[in-house]
């Protein structure tokens, strides 16, 4: 009984908790439960993160939906408790800041309760998200599917394009650029670029300023046919465009060669379908190319 | 009474029209028919279109929701017919293209009704869109928000990011650059960077190929608080790219500075809220720039 | 691949035409156009019909989601026209009517346009649903469930509780009520309660009157396991009840033995599950009895 | 900024708690914790519950959507704690129970984990719905409208239908008879009917029985124009039927006189609606009765 995947969340930045439903599970999923709060430790890594990122060790509670370990189909009820509940005695804010919900909440609400508009916005509520994530990453994972992201660009700083190079997608690699990537302070896959992009950070930091950065994330062993041609909403790219871009501080999102197709000629972004060989399996007719990433994805 | 917009289309691309059934509009809205025909005209333009967009000539039917010219509140039922309705005598493909649903749908439904998939699947269907937008663009008016889209980008032809130039944003402006647009052959705002850009586009066609792009859209006059931060799938920013990563083709959305950011400073992306000066209105508290482009507009 | 189905429609009672637009229909369903058509006539039969009914002779358009008279997996698009569209022309009622909805859309709207709200909250709406239905029917009809209902009273005219007599589901039953109900003006089983149904028709509408009535609807090889106990609004019951109380004038549901139950005891409304005997089919447990009539059916 | 309300549970009979999320509740609504847990005790109450009645002792904690006692427009998260959190520990029931959704579930997934199904299937779910709908009490209250529910038959028990008497909804009367409802054993309006439903629960439980039953709601003051008859879905009768009968062993619903209108004349069911006299307020035409219960109620 497959259903489609969808989730909601409860809680602020300061509250008690946040909340994850998360309703469409099969069931008999086997949760691993090291691999969600693992999950939670990397949101909480990176370099230039502020005190709360110190105190909060994030772990995920399950008080929903599972039974001996496994799903039974129900929503997943997931929690991650706040170890900075001080809402109440929090001050006012009396100054919206630029880049935040304030004062568009402000408008929107015709009042000038800051407070209860940006403990809501707060990019703490992506502790839900991650925890859900975690879930659906395990469900992928029991079909085949692998996701990964790591950092591409700090500020001035960036990976080079040809890396991961050398064909990242055995299974093997994946292992391997996980441990890379877990064992740099910015989640990168080089330690030279790593250490730049700590100065980038440094250097923003001591001038009280932040700096911007960009992520890639690739998937393989996609089930060919997630999403749905039949109405706008549904499609894919429409699904992950959204997921990204209600991410706080995220302003762009590109699937595949994105923007740069626009300089390109339709043959050089379209994935040619190959003929099968001999021996390949019918689920995996090959491509030339890997461009539009919206397809299957090749081996 | 103002509930939130929404839409669903059906039809398929030479089944007999398209039909858009749009929901949450208030009472009492007067709609410009021609306006919406009007929109359906842009939409069949363009340079190197097939010969297709030359037998149709879109015209909007409004077929519910309407009385004596005015909105009821009821849902908007649009229809656009197909001048091609041969769905039933189309042959049957049999080779899935690269870049279309063709292969992921045969994957999907386990079947080789290639036909089935792609009439759905076809940009035909966003006629309906762009009449149900038309639409959504006549209630943003009538509430002093205009938006105004147009080419940047065309293979290697671009609008430079100077243009438009001298703040675009007087009301007078603004129907100046449509003029400007629309009398262009591929929607851009500078003649000589039209004829390169058609230039491109034929350069690709006599090779037997096509062209990527980039097109930009600028809002007015935004209501400050429109999407909402208390659910992610509500997030203005979610909203706006799921609607355009659904449209076909389209796979990169930036909103403000976009990917840029990612190379700058938290300085250089934030738009700084400035104190009003005498006489200026409450809702329009000025901004000394306008990288985000998610709170309100710039004056 | 089953979606569950869902439809909206859209249209006025006095507009061009009422709208429905069906989702979730599987591929390949080859559709029974003239069935939806019968399904419509028989919404327009009955006695004491005014006028209205005697001009419309329903006809249903399919007008998306077809191909060569099959499901082709997309939104169904289908059409009901009114012969009278006379919308802009009738006039505007001043008098909100009790048991409709002039005066709670006064309250709502705060205007008085009650023509504006009476026109889409019609039952001449329910053409669209009837169409729908008709085509959920055939679904239903291709996994082997038939539905059927019967007019079980009208005013003081009542069809005895033991009719349908002797079993109703053997198949061949099914299709003899059907052909008794469509013989009778007010669709009851009795020839002799049809009449007395009439003339409490007549009698009231000689006295200026209307008069209520009550509707049986009964379902066999239901497939076990719809609706959802996942989720409240999920449940079958719910989502039944919602269907039947959206419209007009349905005033009260009841699933199985509905009220009666609560003048019983457990042991009187649950219906046993009965071991097995040889030769059973695995998909067709038997019950003693079917009070609740929310599990599988009995045979 | 008032948005539908919507809610959404998680959480199984045997697990750590109930969750309910509870989305829409406009900002600064002052929440009355105690009226809550009332309504929890309420929900345990009653005669012949069983012995995990009695260890439980409900009480809600809010763990999203307020601060400083006040709700700020986000999702409200209330959590009920279960004190019999043994689910891992329970034995796996082998034989399905007619009336719950033992065997529909195991038609539905294909196996018998019947533990897996019915404890998310409990009307111990219920507990997050009541928590939810004490909090929208409170909002309903906040606008002057206040619902109140009794217990009108236990099987051969029936509160006559001229009780309450006298007129029920004086502000003062709704409290008198929330007294007399809070005083009886079995939420009923009398001493000696509810001496009688008590003994018809005890003897049905002598004979290792249960009994069944009828609850009645009615409401004053409530706002006019809520639901809507733009989209069949939306209608407020469907929206009342759907949440009854979403409730475990609910059968049946009426609204206003129910099944009794059909057996009626149309003017005997319809509420005229009465010249206003002088000093009306505008927002209370009056009405000669109240048999449809769906428009604004009578004073």
């Amino acid at each position: 009984v497959l259903r489609r995947l969808s989730f909601r969340t409860g809680g602020e930045s300061h509250g008690p908790q946040v909340t994850a439903l998360l309703e469409g599970l099969p069931r008999g999923l086997e949760l691993d439960v090291e691999a969600i709060d693992a999950a939670l430790r990397r949101r909480q890594g990176g370099a230039g993160r502020g005190g709360r990122q110190r105190i909060e060790s994030d772990r995920v509670e399950i008080v929903g939906g599972v039974r001996r370990g496994r799903t039974i189909g129900s929503p997943l009820v997931l929690v991650v408790r706040n170890r900075d509940d001080s809402i109440d005695a929090l001050p006012e804010p009396t100054r919206p800041r630029p880049g935040h919900v304030d004062l568009a909440a402000a408008y929107r609400y015709g009042d000038l309760d800051i407070r209860g508009s940006l403990e809501r916005a707060s990019a703490r509520e992506t502790a839900g998200r991650v925890a859900a994530g975690a879930v659906a990453a395990q469900l992928l994972g029991a079909v085949g599917c692998e996701v990964f992201g790591f950092v591409r660009r700090v500020g001035g700083a960036v990976l080079p394009d040809d890396r991961p190079s050398g064909g990242p997608w055995g299974a093997e690699d994946v292992a391997r650029l996980r441990q890379i990537r877990d064992a740099s302070r910015l989640y990168t896959l080089d330690p030279v670029v790593d250490e730049a992009m700590r100065a980038e950070v440094a250097a923003a930091g001591a001038a009280g300023d932040t700096v911007g950065g960009v992520v890639e994330v690739r998937a393989r062993g996609v089930l060919p046919g997630l999403g749905s041609h039949l109405q706008w909403s549904e499609r894919l790219d429409a699904l992950l465009g959204a997921a990204i871009l209600s991410i706080p501080a995220f302003k762009g999102v590109e699937i595949g060669l994105g923007f740069a197709s626009g300089a390109r000629r339709g043959s050089e972004v379209h994935d040619p379908i190959l003929p099968m060989a001999d021996g390949d399996a019918v689920d995996a007719l090959p491509r030339a190319s890997n461009h539009s990433a919206s397809g299957p994805s090749p081996t």
